[in-house]
């Protein structure tokens, strides 16, 4: 992050097993196509893992915990997530995020080890209900750049957002989450900013697709590639899996894999409104 | 609206019982504040009123239907709401919002008269639901300007939103409303636009207030006082009545009539928090 020092007692390690030797809490951080190769790394690793990466796995339909729980079997997982912009938290700026593992002696141990007064973390016993919802509001992002990049102002993006959160729920709750998280930080919170802020990647990602930039010419322009356009492919595949109706992850699948032009997609969503809220 | 000629086809009126003779619907778009003195003008009016405004009555507790209910007994009304910033519905830019009646026949009307391509117009059965939605974000909006104001970022936004709509909802279903409609465009909707887009009025109130300016200077300084303000009070009294909880409104009502610090009432609506989610 420009302008953030790293505190000096942070260490940098290319080794991974000989890094976590004798160490209680490992945070995985990388992107969702590194996690698996990274959580290979873990095999016997008895300590507390915690996933800060937002993803599915194209072609299992996991979540990160479902792959730790492959790879790292000894391991007690949890999942941090919710609106927490990183540039944000870096600032100090208060923050609000949800900790969530399957037991609540975990998440209350995990909560205890990152609250701080600007960065609240409340426990969740739902780890697939916040890892789905960090994972597909980068999807929902995408459609949202879409609509800022079409020219369509702040009405186009609360009511994307209002359809959305019934989408993600939807299909959230058909992979065994519970309803509720999806009305929680993890859910709402992290989608209204992702899909309001400036500093959305995924957002901006979107908007470069709405202002008729090709998908191949962005990936290319950038060192790291936004979330969502990898969730968008799993998502969409969980969907179809799982044979629930996913709308917007399907508009934002067609944009992306199948070269869909934006003003297209966006039209169609639309169009497939039903008149009864 | 700045740049935006007014059809030729209006015409205007100071004398209202003139002005609706023969007329089939009526649009009441006045301040809440003005709303009871306009609707006495309707004693005898017999066709449909839509009411656009979204407040509470101080005092009594009632939304603008509900004064309808006393003030015009004849007619039928409507209430129309959600993400709908006006120079954005102006533009022509898409936007989706709910009109409620009692009875389905008179939201289906209405929704044929108002519906258009780039103006989406969904049916609702749940007036009570859709008035408060409307009214009570208004409220949050300040809340959230003041987040602005204070140098707070999006994060804080979105933990606030994740509040408010179970706050909202808490405090509309004690008022007769359905929970569902909280989480629809009149209710979630308006409330993620409101609270994000720098073109809402209640939000920029609110940022002045989290600057440091007090609150007599921001009144004095408009022409036109932002809804949330009165709105403030109304709800405050709602919830003590109801015996609801109402954390967040109870801030603001304090930061507007009680002359509260904005930093301190943001640092106790963050303190409050519980620690499960």
């Amino acid at each position: 992050l420009p302008g953030i020092p790293l505190p000096d007692s942070i260490r940098f390690a290319g080794d991974i097993p000989a890094a976590i030797q004798g160490t209680e809490v490992v945070v995985l951080a990388v992107p969702s196509k590194a996690f698996r190769t990274v959580a290979e790394q873990l095999p016997s690793f008895g300590g507390a893992i915690v996933s800060v990466t937002k993803g599915i796995e194209y072609g299992t339909g996991l979540t990160m915990s479902g792959i730790l729980q492959q790879t790292a079997p000894k391991a007690t997982v949890a999942a941090l997530s919710g609106p927490s912009l990183a540039i944000e938290v870096a600032r100090d700026i208060p923050t609000a995020v949800v900790v969530a593992a399957s037991e609540m002696e975990t998440a209350s141990r995990m909560q205890a080890l990152f609250h701080r007064p600007a960065f609240r973390v409340y426990t969740s016993l739902d780890v697939m209900g916040v890892e789905l919802g960090g994972a597909l509001k980068n999807v929902i992002a995408i459609a949202a750049g879409v609509c800022d990049g079409l020219g369509f102002g702040d009405n186009s993006k609360a009511a994307l957002i209002t359809r959305a959160i019934v989408e993600i729920r939807r299909l959230g709750v058909a992979s065994g989450a519970r309803s509720e998280t999806f009305g929680g930080l993890s859910g709402l919170g992290d989608l209204t900013v992702t899909c309001f802020s400036r500093l959305s990647r995924n957002r901006e990602f979107g908007e470069r697709l709405g202002r008729g930039e090709k998908v191949e010419q962005i990936l290319s322009s950038r060192w790291t590639v936004a979330e969502g356009y990898h969730t968008a492919r799993a998502a969409y595949q969980l969907g179809q899996r799982l044979k629930i109706e996913t709308p917007i992850v399907d508009e934002v699948y067609a944009m992306l894999y199948e070269a869909k032009n934006a003003g297209r997609a966006v039209h169609d969503l639309i169009a497939r409104d039903s008149k009864v809220e």
